[in-house]
């Protein structure tokens, strides 16, 4: 099965290589970029055909059955539209969009399509959190109660990105937002929020904040909540707890190594995993094997297109409550 | 030192006990409960001189210097008031109250007359929890930025406790909102709660919560979230974690040993500690010696009547915000 | 039922105390020993009746039931021997003596005499140990293919003790011996020892080693190790391990919190217990009130006699697998 | 760089994808097996020119400069002798020989040539083990005393390969032995070792063991311990200790995620990775970039010809100390 790649940034880097290597029933026939800059040898050490800068040489190509969407985010829906009135099956990064209207319309047009769409949302095939889905799946804890997730990352964007990131709601905790969606396996109701500026005095004059928590009340009746930073000086910061009437499911960060040193001084272990790349690398292996599975099956991918939409409410939601400060229910964004 | 107890149920025993054993500074001389149906054999296997169905006995003892207020909650702030005037110092249960008015009252006097007041929040003398907050006070975390507070009990009450007991913010986060003072090292500005009944029906219909996710905002501007739940089958579960600019600090649960058993089905371990008392049992021995020490030493005790005061505010706002679905601020209790 | 206790030395005074606080069943009328200074304080301070240089006015009183023998190791077998004849209950600190013959006329005497004796292997009552053993014994690790026990203690006592100890294997790897004993549910067969100085020129001095690893082969086949060292810098270093055709267990040390600290420059928790008071309290109290409900059941308790002679036979194979440098049979020193 | 693979076993073909898809500054040319059915396939797979059952078109092509032997054991040496006469720079799998003159022989050619020689001792590179040497180069555990290394396998190989597998210390333990010397940073200088049979008939059968335990002297005057088991039914399990006078450094195994579940039942979390190409992947991976680098670089490899002898001395040592019972000099093999 061929793909194409559109966008060749760091992220859509990584899932060329990764389809290259690691996704054995799909290959990359051709790369498209703005900037191509080094983008010939790159496709060319790993056995891309074609690159160009123009992506409708991807979506004219009958030989190419699906893309990968890895341009930047105000482009995303977009290309989602033309991918899909093209027949092409699409793996678009996350978000879709910050306009809830543009990813409905998007959505609209794959169904319409009849084409497949998954979303990268990676850390749903993370080790651990994909466990701890499982567990909750096999009611190990039974009804869902509290659903808690910590979420913070070793150091600050730049603020150039803060200003375009449709601020930390949609462009961090909306992974968190997905999180909380995936482990309780119920959709969101109200969203209240607090916020606050604790780590950097720039990203407050972007007009960002850089602490949260945020609480959830599910469908089903469960609680969550989510804290966020972002700073955690120690390292990349992701746990997960889904605690519920038969008991608790927790997961720890991963580590580089199991070494403790235990000495006069103290006892000594390693820090968490600094980068997200490394955290999660065999979670973007397994969410691209996921989409070349679910083309070959023809079937669904396990990442649906109302999975880009639902967190965009969410996060719409808490950012309303932190500027009212008062709970705001998801609803409100859906009509 | 000679003390009195008064009030010698489950709680007040074992602070005879403790005084007895492990308190070599002071002795328990009198003990007073207006139940006294097998006490003078208690009373005799401790050494403890006399028994009494009236605490007036203790208060008029010129060689009792302090009490141990351990009898029902409606009486704390009377109590604290009569053993105030008769310069007696005092270790009080909490809560002190759930009225502003009698515990200022009661703080009132207790100033007035010039003696100590300690009040029983056992858990800040807990091995984990002074520990998280001897590293903070070390400034090894920094600037706080937010306090996580996991607090659930095994099992709920009977639905006739949880009657009297003024809710569950007044009863049990009250511990919750005393902890999230003493790690942060700063007083509460306000709260936003969610409530809800996942437990038990029971519950539920005589009025109260079982289950919450409360938030807070400090003084100092960092923010703190508590969830608790009034069952968590697996075990007594109550951890912290203090996280800021330098670095977090988290406690685990304790356990009754470290054995793990690997084995073809899988790796298992012990559930957390189950009850209370044997959770806190040092934390119990160590806030008497506190008192005496104090006393001896003729310095005010590290829980002072303010700490008592304190989180009734905070409950009270979880309780309106509950109410209410908004925020609400500690100082609308405090005028 | 009332007690005498026979030496009051540091441990001595241990169980006196643990005796009067912990064990309710049970209490010291009298103590014993050459040396008084401030003796009469620490009894009167404990409601101890009697204070006595001559232990014959135990022995004597027909009150006492049984006596607890905390003396120098040099009187353990003659104060056993009287006490049996005096029909007094023994409890005994181990070890009862270096030499094989002596130890076998005390065990003799008693059994003689019908009377019950408890050898002082507190760690059988240790939390973790006894686990460890439960488990064993449920047949959870299945038939024992391996015994693994890591005893380290965090500096060494002074070479004066050292050259009265009866050396490494007697004094230090005794209570490993026995542990391996209980673990494995076997008798020890054969013994290897690799022993060195890595720790101390003054040790080397005075004829000890202060390191060493120990093989031990099982009657019931399995295999065992021991690795001690007289000096571990972070602290009492006690694990083991039991490992099985169905599984393993493994027991960790214990610490004084669970506070982990992530900062930017490491992750840091508590080192081990430093102190083996500290670390084995709870099991020097267990150990004595199994030593007062076996009087009371009138049962055997559950470490006998021939628990503070196998040992023994255990430690003179090591001893002379060290100076011969071959594997040596147990059964060479018990004829 | 292009690199020659003979043998394309499991093992082989491992390597030959490492090398295609993780080491980007060498490529497999040419890949050769006595055994050709689907070979053609695969090499295509990974875009591998040629194939051929005669490795001599390796050793011929002057295009390569290095070849990886991943044949049977039988044939290394040998392969080692005509590759460095052919000048080709070796990595060989282990062990190189069972027959010291054998592995002596080899040596000498690769040394005559003047190529570069590394051993395929994979878990020097593994992310705990190499951490554990890291902290021991840096003296964090100051002058090591005591070495302790479990190394159990999940299930015992068909007693097909145990027949010519060298037995227990050459095929399994060999990899401990390497561990404890590079671990230790010291050579062996005794042996003493216990070894039986628990886990299966079949192996005694064969005349091997199947459980041990072997206690090794270092010429630095550590002591060290190893157990082996051929079943531990939880998992592969691989931990080591290195302890020293400044402290201790310990790995634990590695798991598949880091789910705890606790329920009223149990703490139950995840069993140790069972399959070694799992544990042991990304040690795979490192030793081969670390060949390709030491080519480029013209440096020695960390892992050279020597550390493919020594711990075949060991191994004979053990050998012999297993079959007399008494501890046996590596000297004695070694002239």
């Amino acid at each position: 099965m061929k793909l194409g790649l559109i966008g060749a940034g760091r992220i859509g880097k990584l899932h060329g290589e990764i389809i290259t290597y690691h996704v054995p029933q799909a290959t990359i026939k051709t790369v498209s970029d703005v900037y191509t800059d080094g983008l010939e040898e790159w496709a060319q050490s790993l056995g891309i055909e074609k690159v160009t800068k123009d992506y409708r040489e991807i979506l004219d190509d009958s030989e190419i059955e699906g893309v990968i969407i890895a341009s930047s985010t105000d482009t995303h829906a977009d290309l989602i539209i033309e991918s899909a009135k093209a027949k092409k099956h699409i793996f678009c990064e996350k978000p879709v969009d910050f306009n809830v209207e543009k990813i409905k319309e998007a959505l609209d047009t794959v169904k319409q399509n009849g084409i497949k769409l998954q979303i990268g949302f990676n850390r749903r095939f993370d080790h651990n959190f994909s466990r701890v889905r499982e567990l909750v799946d096999q009611k190990k804890v039974g009804d869902v109660h509290i659903v808690k997730i910590t979420s913070r990352d070793p150091a600050p964007p730049p603020v150039e990105y803060i200003k375009v990131s449709g601020g930390l709601f949609l462009d961090m905790t909306i992974h968190d937002f997905d999180m909380a969606r995936f482990l309780s396996g119920s959709e969101v109701e109200e969203v209240f929020a607090y916020g606050t500026n604790l780590v950097s005095d720039e990203i407050a004059a972007a007009g960002d904040i850089d602490t949260a928590i945020i609480n959830l009340k599910f469908k089903n009746g469960a609680l969550g909540v989510i804290d966020n930073s972002r700073e955690a000086v120690y390292g990349y910061d992701q746990r997960v707890e889904v605690f519920g009437n038969k008991g608790v499911v927790t997961v720890d960060n991963d580590f580089p190594n199991s070494a403790v040193l235990s000495s006069a001084d103290a006892v000594v272990s390693e820090k968490p995993q600094w980068f997200f790349l490394e955290r999660y690398k065999m979670s973007y292996v397994d969410e691209l094997n996921e989409f070349a599975s679910a083309l070959l099956e023809d079937r669904e991918p396990s990442v649906v297109g109302n999975d880009g939409l639902q967190p965009v409410y969410i996060a719409l939601a808490a950012k309303e409550s932190l500027e009212t400060g008062a709970p705001v229910k998801t609803s409100k964004f859906m009509k």
